[in-house]
């Protein structure tokens, strides 16, 4: 009894109740994601911007596209791959089309809805910003952990994909 | 030397040399946390707009600005602390004053640049959305992780608002 009426206190403490405004171990965890996410992010699609022209959304379909089967793939799964709606992708599509970095061509398999390829331009400006990207996810996000702490986040992430939780 | 070696072997096997392609841990860790904070934000975000009609944009700068010192704040404050520009800031302060929830007000203190303050709708719509988001955030996110796994995470984003890492 006395272990539960103790786990109830902790608990009290660092979780608030359902719909209450969020305990500091509740919003250490939660907010910090957050911001960790949006600095990450904003540092890494800065430097992508001003060496390489691309954003960060640009840069990961091409890379989206560059390493799909064929180096092909449809501009919905492009859209929902790199979290944009329809209208979204299409508009990057085209964006990259007038860069010359990726062509549209018919569906191979049935004739009918767009896919996007890259070009030889496209290939070249990802192999030019793929290394350097990474170099930058390395100093930005991976070389502040350890392998521990690394696979302890991975199995986190892998936890909230699935449904229910735990 | 031995235990060099072993460790020589284990980095290699769990992290790609700079530039590389992301070796598996390092994939899981970093596109495993890119995955699970769109999957969280777009399902709030969603969640927001379909019962209480403000973007998790809109609903955190209705917050911060409930939140603040006299509930009001400038404009470009409210923009760095919701991540947006300040011209997307000022943006988004002319839809929510179109909508009624918020009112732009000469600054107290000298008088030039704008603040946002909340109205009474503003702060009606903040209250009723404020419960049944935090209800969202723990559904989705805080809930699946006991408290020693906020608490590694709150930790591993604390480290990385530091400079220079670990």
């Amino acid at each position: 009894m006395r272990k539960q009426t103790l786990e109830g206190r902790a608990a009290a403490v660092n979780r608030g109740r359902d719909g209450e405004r969020l305990a500091p171990l509740e919003l250490a965890a939660w907010r910090g994601m957050l911001r960790a996410h949006a600095d990450v992010v904003r540092r890494l699609d800065a430097d992508l911007r001003a060496r390489h022209g691309l954003s960060l959304t640009d840069y990961e379909a091409l890379m989206l596209v560059g390493d799909a089967p064929r180096h092909r793939m449809r501009v919905s799964e492009l859209g929902s791959a790199t979290l944009l709606s329809v209208s979204g992708a299409s508009r990057m599509v085209d964006r990259l089309a007038r860069e010359g970095l990726v062509e549209r061509a018919a569906c191979e398999e049935d004739g009918r809805g767009a896919e996007v390829v890259l070009t030889a331009a496209g290939r070249e400006r990802l192999r030019d910003a793929r290394a350097a990207h990474l170099r930058g996810v390395r100093a930005a996000f991976l070389s502040r952990f350890d392998d521990d702490e690394l696979a302890a986040m991975a199995a986190m992430w892998e936890r909230l994909g699935e449904p229910g939780g735990r």
